[in-house]
Parts: structure tokens; sequence; C-alpha cells
């Protein structure tokens, strides 16, 4: 009955530590491949290559799974650019997704908004524009949590990386100009804030041990996918209080609601099981009808977790009919397909 | 750093534990509504009935999700009945299932073999005979570790169900008869098999602890997916030898390997990473083809979860020409789309 015990939850069905991320790529490759393949190390790319249209590379590092490789294909990514677990990409790997996406009408990068990953999408892009590619950039920074209004720059990507991929990638299958898909991913971007709750670790392969510690009665409210701080540590509570929470959270943080009519993703972050997940939607979607808002569009599932965490995340969008036309379009990737 | 620490990993977002199923399956229809809808307490059925075909029912105890609510729609289940927490669904909730899905030419039902289930689906199908509906049954039953051959109408079923229901449904959704849409889930029950590891237990919710213990160094080859005792307790092992224990196990099992094409399916049980899923599935893949098996259908992710109980199993179907156009057919659910 300690809450030190380091082993429960995350004993895993692996190898070698450190060939865990390679390994399970050539999984994830030999599995849909019809779909993707790969594009070099670490480069996971549409099986056939689009043409004539901006390119779209999404990214990050591993342990996110179905992110970042799962939401390539038609409607959705043409390269993922994916590190080592909770570590960014290579600029190397970076410049071979970008090299892979590019079909002489520009590509963007859209990533989470971490210091690894702007330093490493950026060496890339510097490496693409000297080989006269075209590449713009939007950092998902839906995470509320991560840092106040006033420092909004500094906030994290979490599971609203979803919402801007689809809509970025709907707008460049569609054959828009990268300007275009620039601005309807940072829209999107700017429409979509999320909130998480953290209620036990993971433990990264090789590691020894879990990535924090949150006591065997407590939650973490506003953790990062990554165990990084959030806002209130304390006792477990009810699912529709924590729901409540997060949408109050959010809903605070959003000046413009529209409409009124919202997108609403619940992410499970790898341990949580699906009825929970589903009761944590249900309180969500309460909370916001409660607050004159309308549900328009629904995603609960594991979309971006992070290996074995137990904890969730809800995403809300402000949506109008531009963004629900690209949410609805055509995709067919592994794991997102409309 | 002791065995018996009850908290860790099972610490859920959920309300009232015995009000957790009803309000689950409360979201999952919000969430799914342009899919599903409900058709009276804990049946979930298909937005837009279909009309003139084959009807094909779906159900088991809840904890499962995505399973079983998640395979109705268009090209799999007309309806869905859903049981308490590892626990039969009645007979009545059974019974107002199949005569949501009747719609003239009668009702498969397809459910794993368990004795709660046998016993209601049952009771249920005599109560729709009485009513004048013809109602068939194919008891799942892939899970070569609960039963040996010789006793295989003892067997359980498990990830299977998906490669079954896929079958029928696009049988059933192609007009075929009843007589045909039972003998081809049937026929794809035959051919596939199943066996699963366990990591780690699940916590059913307002029980007060775990369904079971494995200590935290080892593992449980051929456990039930609700803890039923599997084949051999043991050391943790590297994916690759569990692997192939399982597929050799599997293997053993198959008489006739038809053409040598087989399908593969990896299902998480919950708290697996995706990452450990996917070197899973490159372990089975290998072993397979080491025994000169091609595998020509792949499907990876969280079909059929224990709540967040941590391990997985791998399924494996010998297919032919019948089978793939069928498991290749249109389908389009919250959960399983093609």
């Amino acid at each position: 009955m300690t809450s030190s015990s380091p082993r429960r939850g995350y004993k895993k069905l692996i190898n070698d530590p450190f060939s865990a991320v390679d390994e399970a790529l050539d999984g994830f490759v030999a599995a849909h491949s019809r779909l993707i393949s790969i594009g070099g190390p670490r480069v996971i790319v549409r099986r056939t290559a689009a043409s004539g249209k901006v390119g779209l590379v999404v990214g990050g590092g591993s342990g996110h799974e179905p992110a970042f490789a799962g939401y390539v294909g038609h409607g959705m990514a043409d390269a993922a650019a994916c590190g080592n677990i909770f570590a960014s990409p290579s600029a190397d790997i970076v410049f071979a997704a970008i090299r892979a996406a590019d079909h002489g009408r520009g590509v963007l990068m859209a990533y989470g908004n971490y210091a690894g990953d702007v330093m490493n999408f950026g060496l890339a892009a510097q490496l693409a524009a000297a080989d006269g590619i075209d590449v713009r950039e939007v950092r998902v920074s839906d995470d509320v949590a991560s840092a106040p209004q006033s420092e909004s720059r500094r906030r994290r990507g979490i599971a609203g990386d979803i919402i801007i991929f689809k809509c970025a990638g709907a707008a460049a299958e569609e054959g828009r100009s990268l300007d275009e898909v620039e601005r309807v991913a940072a829209r999107a971007n700017s429409l979509t804030r999320s909130m998480g709750v953290a209620l036990s670790a993971c433990e990264v392969p090789g590691s020894g041990g879990p990535t924090f510690d949150v006591p065997d009665d407590e939650m973490e409210i506003g953790m990062g996918v990554h165990g990084e701080p959030g806002i209130t540590r304390g006792p477990l509570r009810p699912a529709d209080e924590v729901a409540r929470t997060l949408v109050e959270t959010i809903l605070s943080d959003i000046e413009d609601r529209g409409s009124g009519e919202v997108a609403l993703l619940v992410n499970g972050l790898g341990a949580t099981a699906y009825v929970d997940q589903y009761i944590l939607y249900r309180g969500a979607r309460r909370a916001l009808e409660a607050n004159g808002l309308r549900v328009v569009r629904s995603y609960v599932g594991e979309f971006i977790t992070s290996l074995e965490m137990a904890g969730a995340s809800v995403t809300v969008s402000i949506v109008d009919d531009e963004l629900l036309l690209l949410l609805d379009a055509p995709a067919s990737t592994p794991v997102f397909k409309v």
C-alpha cells in the first residue's frame, strides 16, 4: 500500500528498450503497408505520394502513438518525422520528411510547440530553404495549462494537434496554396484549446522508472503529456467535476465563441479505460452546453498518448463552416478515417 | 516495492461506479450520434436502420470498449446488447436488440462463448422465435488457451470477435440469406484463433480492487480477458519470445492452413502502449513468416479491451478470397471504418 511502487502498470512487451522505437515503426510500416511506407530512417510517408499539392509534415517524439505516423495518408499528412521516446526528431529526420512531402508547391510543418521540436524543425526548414523549398510552420499551442494567455507563445501542443492536422491536411488535399494552408492551420490552432488531467505516469523504456509520481489517491490537473508540471494537484475527484474544471478553464481562455458551435475531442493518454473517456466526454459536453455552446462534432479515443500514462485531455475548437468542411473532408490514414 | 499495491494504474475518471456503464453509453451515443443511436436500455442501434437485410446482433459485457457498441454501423452490426461490466446483457436486452435488428429476413447473433452470454442470448432467441423471428447464433470461440482442441466447444471468444463480426456484417450488408450469413460467420470463426498475455489486472468500478494479481515481474500467458486462468505464469519475457509462443501455440491448433495467407490482428487490452502493440505485431508477423505463412491483412490497436488491463492478444485467421472480400468490404461504425 505504498505510493512508491514503480512497477505496477509499467510492465512492457518490448525487446531491447533502445530499439523499441525502431521496432515499433518497423511493425507499423508492415501493418499499414497499404497506406504508408518508410521514407528513410524515422520518416513515414504516404505509400503513393501525392502530386501538385502543398505538402504537410507532422512529427514529434515517439511514445505518443498513434501520433504522429498514424496521421499520414490521404487528406492529412504527407510525411511524419519521428523522434526517440518523448524527444524531438533530429533536423536531418525532419529535413528528409520535408523533402518527401515537397511536390513543388511548398511544405507546411505542423507540430507541437516544444523547445526541441522548435529547434529541429526550424533547422530543417533552413536546410530546405537552401534547397529552394518554401517551408512554413504552425506550432500547435492548444494546452491552456502550460502557460497563461499573456504568454500564449510559450504554450505547448497536445491533442489539439489532431484538429490542426486534419484541417491543414484537408486544405492541402483540396489543392489550396501554401499561404492558404498555413492560414487554415494557424486559424484552427487559434480556435483550439485543450487541458488535461494526469492520474499516473508512464515509463520510458530503459529509463528504469516512471517519468514522475502522482500519489495513489491524487490527480494532477493540467499536467503535460511528458509529465510537465500542471496547475493543481489534489485528491481524485469525480469525472464530472474534472470535466467542468477543464471546460471552464478552457472557456475562460476563449474570447470569441463565434456562433457557439464547437468540436469536442476527448483524448485518452494510454491507460485510461474507454468507459472513463466516454464519461469524461459526457461531462465535458454537459459543461459546454451549460455554458451555451453546442457540440457539433465529437472525437473520443486515444489520438495522442503518452505510452501507458493514465489520464485524459479535453479539446474544444470553436468551429464554423470553413472548419467543419475541413474536418469532414475525406481522410484515409492508418488511424484516422473520414 | 510491493506487488500488493492495488491502486497504481487503477485510478479512474468516473462518477458513481454503479452508473458508470450507463453514463459511458450516454456519452457514446452523444459522441457518435451521426452513426448510431440508443434503441432502448443498453441497446445501441444504427442511426438509420437498414432494411431488407439479415440483421446482425453482437454484444456482451461492458468494460470491453470499444466493443461491442463500437461495431454497430453500416457493414457490421445492426444492434449491440450491452451488459454490466464483464457481465452478460440480460435476455430482455438481447431480445430488444434482436427486434431492433430484425428486418424480416432473420437475425444472426454473434457473441463470445461465455456461460452467461450463452444463457441470455439463448433465452432471447427463444423469445424472438415466439415472435416469429428466425434467429441463429455463432458463438465466437477463438481463444486457444481457454480449452484444449478436444474440448473446443468450451473455448471462449476474445479479439477474434472482430473478424467474425466484420465478415458476417459484410455478408449481411450484401443482402445474403440468413443461412449464408450464418455459414460465413461460422466459417470465419472456424478459421480464427487467438491467444493473449496478461501483464496486470484491471479494476471493476465499485469492486474495491483488481480482478486478479500478477506479480510485478511476471506475466500470464493465455489468461482470459476477465482474468480467467491461463496456461503458464512466469517471468516477463521479451516481446519476440512472447509473440513466438502465442503464434506457435495458435499454429499448432490449426490443421488446414489453406493457401498460407492469414490476417493478423494484435489487440491491446487497455494499458499496453501502442509501441508495445506494434513490437508484438512485428514479432508475431515474423513468427508467422518463419512458419511459411504470409500476412495479407493487418489490424493493430485496441479492439476489445478489458478496462485498463495491461497485456495484448494475437489473432490469426486463415483467409481466402471469400474472407478477404468480406474483410475489405466497406464499413462505417464509430470505431471500425473500411
